[in-house]
């Protein structure tokens, strides 16, 4: 990587997207100098209405190419419902196998949290969601539909192939940090099929991890726990639809979806991960200055640090945590921009 | 009603469940004097241990009879998971048609809630859960077990009958409290099939309640506002499944597990309906006097209520928020038995 320039694609996409996207390659240029080399895509709402076209395959092996991809956020009202999620960022996470969700949750100090008594101690764990499988399948269907005997279902495949690598990839990143705990988060006792496959796989592949304490909690209690006391959590690992909740509560717990990061990952480098903060596009504020960029800024950390560029995402990270420490003393009311430009300004300063 | 003695099925069950069971059977007999006669089953680990029977025929076909059950709670370490999950507790709600399951997310004065700055205004909403149907069936399989070839599937059944009754009670629920809102919560963007049923049925059962305000949120986002911006709900309609994680988050803001009340509603009265608080059986601190009995006690409120006993169901209800607000004067360390007989006392007081 030290050798040539970084290739990464720019998915700007819908409403906010573009603003929070700008501001996170402000910093990756900063950090990383000329080496980066950017190529943007115009996907999302405004080319599915003038071509129809969500991510046609062209696009999509061209996009293959590339050592990264940046994504904004996609999504819009006057899109329906499920088209641009499923044909487009969906279609990106199968497409390119990036089978484990990387979700951190972090309270960085300065940062106000909803959760009266936490602190940043409290909440520091990383959510290893699983990004290829389970009722992100689409599998499902219809039958009388508009009638009232109409039936509809929807299908969660697990297979032992896509568990088993989510699984041994989050005992590995437990085995990295610290507290070396990893907990299983599922629904064993009403989803008995896929869960018996998940609870198997986890116990089978924990033998491996004798230094990992591995631990079980059902999605419930978990999504409780994660309020009144994420303390018990290091990282956790977990099926998509459980992990799209439970990190969103996360969000919430670590000071606010402007803030949470994530990476699409494929360990095994057979297509290119993709990086993009958890929130949406939030179309109601786009355009205003008002969307916050330091979750795309962490999520660029993430990229950095996945491509092999440790010390340039530890600064980015670090830069971050100085501005947040900074909001502290009332430092609000800053544009997307200004964020961007002060978190630049301590990346390269 | 008010001619005739109640006559209650009690199932006690695993763990904590008889000491709380107890107290609120001790606060039942209390508000409404002679006029309940209970009959207790001894259903649960034990029974399942000692004869392989979870729920016999002949017992569901007796329980029927019965004008509602309290049920304490279900669950033991010895027993495989989901055996009494399944063959028990969802065998109860499938085979009575509880289709509702009902949940108030209240914060009482007094009581401390996790979320720094929330206020017993702020946290004021009913769940209405549908208990029937999605991922619940127990649809599924699996095949090529133990091999690295293996698939496990779980299916989400939706039915528009299943799916209507249910909103349409939620709609009839928001029209009888002072904001009328209703927020839909579901996963439309992925789960496109079970999504756009629910959608459109909520959509179409709302164009006969004009008077309600309606929303609607992605399970995710709504999640997350359980911790950020619950004051945005009042009553909340959504699946099995979406509704056992959110009112778990619900029990965690509004002040803990040891709070938090159901019932599982048969609105046709087609077969009795079961009341019974959200938590487990808690084996780690069973015997122990420990639990908190009060998500029983409200529970049997929620049970007077059905049973068209509005005004003992108030009184419960009030003895109980007098006793917490007590609570904030340090009257903390309790038995179980000693809140029973303190709510018990506001309640003949
Ligand atoms: C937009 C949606 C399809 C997506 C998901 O459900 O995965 C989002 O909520 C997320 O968490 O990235
Ligand atoms: C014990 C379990 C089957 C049950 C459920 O998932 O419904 C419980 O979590 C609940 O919420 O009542």
């Amino acid at each position: 990587m030290d050798s040539r320039n970084i290739r990464l694609a720019v998915i700007p996409g819908d409403g906010i997207g573009a603003e929070v996207v700008t501001e996170g390659l402000k910093v990756l240029e900063a950090v990383v100098g000329t080496k980066v080399e950017t190529t943007t895509y115009d996907l999302g709402a405004k080319r599915y209405h003038e071509t129809g076209e969500t991510l046609p395959d062209p696009v999509l092996d061209e996009l293959r190419g590339y050592d990264a991809i940046l994504l904004g956020a996609v999504g819009d009202p006057s899109v329906p419902p499920g088209v641009l999620e499923r044909d487009l960022l969906l279609k990106l996470r199968f497409q390119f196998d990036h089978y484990v969700n990387l979700r951190p949750v972090k309270l960085f100090p300065g940062v106000e949290t909803p959760l009266g008594g936490a602190r940043p101690e409290d909440i520091d764990m990383i959510v290893v969601r699983e990004g290829t499988e389970g009722l992100y399948a689409g599998t499902g269907g219809v039958m009388r539909r508009g009638t009232s005997h109409e039936i509809a279902t929807q299908e969660s495949l697990n297979t032992a192939h896509g568990v088993e690598r989510v699984v041994r990839y989050a005992f590995e990143k437990a085995l990295g940090r610290p507290r070396r705990k990893l907990t299983l988060v599922h629904k064993t006792n009403v989803l008995t099929y896929a869960g018996d496959l998940w609870a198997r796989v986890f116990d089978r592949v924990g033998l491996e991890y004798p230094d990992v304490e591995t631990d079980y909690c059902h999605v419930d209690a978990a999504s409780m726990f994660f309020v009144s006391q994420p303390e018990r959590f290091d990282v956790i690992v977990t099926d998509n639809l459980f992990g799209d909740i439970i990190t969103d509560i996360g969000a919430a717990i670590a000071g606010g979806i402007g803030l949470a990061a994530s990476g699409n990952i494929n360990p095994d480098r057979t297509a290119p991960s993709m990086f993009e903060p958890v929130h949406g596009s939030a179309p109601d504020i786009a355009g205003q200055g008002k969307a916050d960029p330091t979750a795309t800024i962490l999520s660029v950390a993430m990229l950095l640090d996945h491509l092999g560029l440790a010390q340039e995402a530890a600064r980015v990270e670090q830069a971050v945590a100085d501005d947040l420490v900074e909001r502290l003393t009332g430092w609000a009311g800053r544009t997307t921009h200004e964020i961007g430009d002060d978190i630049t300004a301590r990346v390269t300063g």
